[in-house]
């Protein structure tokens, strides 16, 4: 009986290690997780592709935004935050959904600092002399005290206005030497279409009471943390609006409008 | 002990059905599979990244090349072919590898006829009047009787030249009345860079005597099944190749050029 016994939780645990290796290597490398792809989101394509519960599964880190458009998202050790055109940053819900996010579980392969850029222009060629490599998407987490101006837009109603137009309605949040995390991406101009081009980035407090699409600014003493993503998985909307939007234009410079404001 | 030995047989099926749940889920959709970039391909990045014992595992169907651009690969329900220069049609062991590939587990969604057409003109109309909702990148199979000509590439060594310099040595066949399938790909403008826009069309007869890149030609009596792809995945190579090829042009010029003659 006992060698009965020992059979049957030999071949459970064989079976239970079969079952976690297919989990694990699933999740062992640097993958990036899209969904949809921002010319879309430029064409007013905001319609809920993944709720918050699914995109958590590919990631606990990243940055986005939610049906309708609204707010701006920021994934950081496995939370999830809304941070709302009123300026309010909550905890999302399971059942909110996203239009355009990406995410990841971050695993950071290379650290540095930077200290005292005030500008994103700043900021973009403090992180250029530490990534190297341009031709991969890079994920990137600063931890430190952040300076400068977030927005975050208010949602929008159908018909829905194209992203240039809605970001007119942007707020602006001013936010000083207050301590916190970026979290965002770097992409290289060949995703152009796909993803945003250049570096985009999300500030979060670490009160979690303030953060926002950083339009502009710089941080003293952060500490930065990459992870280079080489797989790269996007997940298309089957709606009516994406087969109907033109996505096929370079948007390049409605892009960098909404963007930055360098 | 009988009750010892269900509870250790429960257990185990419980454990495998989660573990076949998990392996079935990921191959559900018509999942794309892509190995670096037609850009790092076109500057010559032809070190082999992913072996096709590997690939095998993402798809039974598809198109790519191998190490040092040495033929056209087609991937047909799950048999894997070289066309290698010399006209030659072998079947690939699994230590080969591949600089650039596409391909996925192809689940047909639509279906289509195509008559009579001549040239790889009149082949893409007759697609793109079965193909709706052209932002999406599509598989294609086609079964019929093709006459046209084809190419196959010989293998480089290194230094590697370009795409466009390397097609300069391809051998063209020409074939005629031939039974066969046509496996490929139509993919929007908007992956240009990653990808090739419009179509991009392997051909091997039924005998697996023949076949290659589609240069020109057209199908009489086609047989088309068509899948739309709304997961997309994409791995990048590592290497210094394609860490330092200029990946951020415009190359559809020299694209279209070794793409197909019309």
């Amino acid at each position: 009986m006992n060698r009965l016994k020992s059979i049957g939780r030999i071949s459970i645990a064989v079976a239970c290690l079969l079952f976690f290796t297919v989990v694990a290597s699933a999740q062992s490398q640097n993958s990036l997780y899209q969904v949809s792809t921002i010319n879309a989101l430029l064409q007013g394509v905001y319609d809920g592709q993944v709720t918050m519960k699914e995109l958590k599964k590919s990631g606990d880190f990243g940055i986005g935004t939610f049906e309708g458009l609204d707010g701006e998202m920021i994934a950081l050790d496995g939370k999830f935050y809304q941070v709302k055109s009123t300026g309010e940053v909550i905890l999302v819900n399971d059942q909110m959904k996203t239009p355009f996010a990406n995410v990841m579980n971050f695993k950071p392969e290379q650290t540095g600092e930077i200290n005292d850029v005030k500008t994103f222009g700043e900021l973009e060629k403090a992180l250029d002399s530490i990534i190297k490599d341009k031709n991969y998407i890079y994920a990137i987490r600063i931890d430190g005290v952040f300076t400068g101006q977030t927005r975050s837009i208010p949602g929008k109603t159908k018909p829905y206005p194209s992203l240039t137009d809605a970001a007119k309605t942007q707020s602006v949040f001013d936010i000083q030497q207050t301590k916190g995390t970026i979290v965002g991406f770097l992409c290289p101009q060949y995703v152009n279409g796909i993803n945003v081009p250049g570096y985009h980035l999300h500030f979060i407090s670490e009160d979690r009471k303030s953060g926002g699409h950083i339009l502009n600014g710089g941080i003293k003493s952060g500490k930065v943390q990459i992870a280079r993503i080489t797989d790269f998985r996007m997940v298309l909307p089957s709606n009516d609006a994406f087969q109907q939007a033109s996505l096929n234009q370079d948007y390049s410079k409605e892009l960098s409008k909404v963007e930055q404001s360098k």
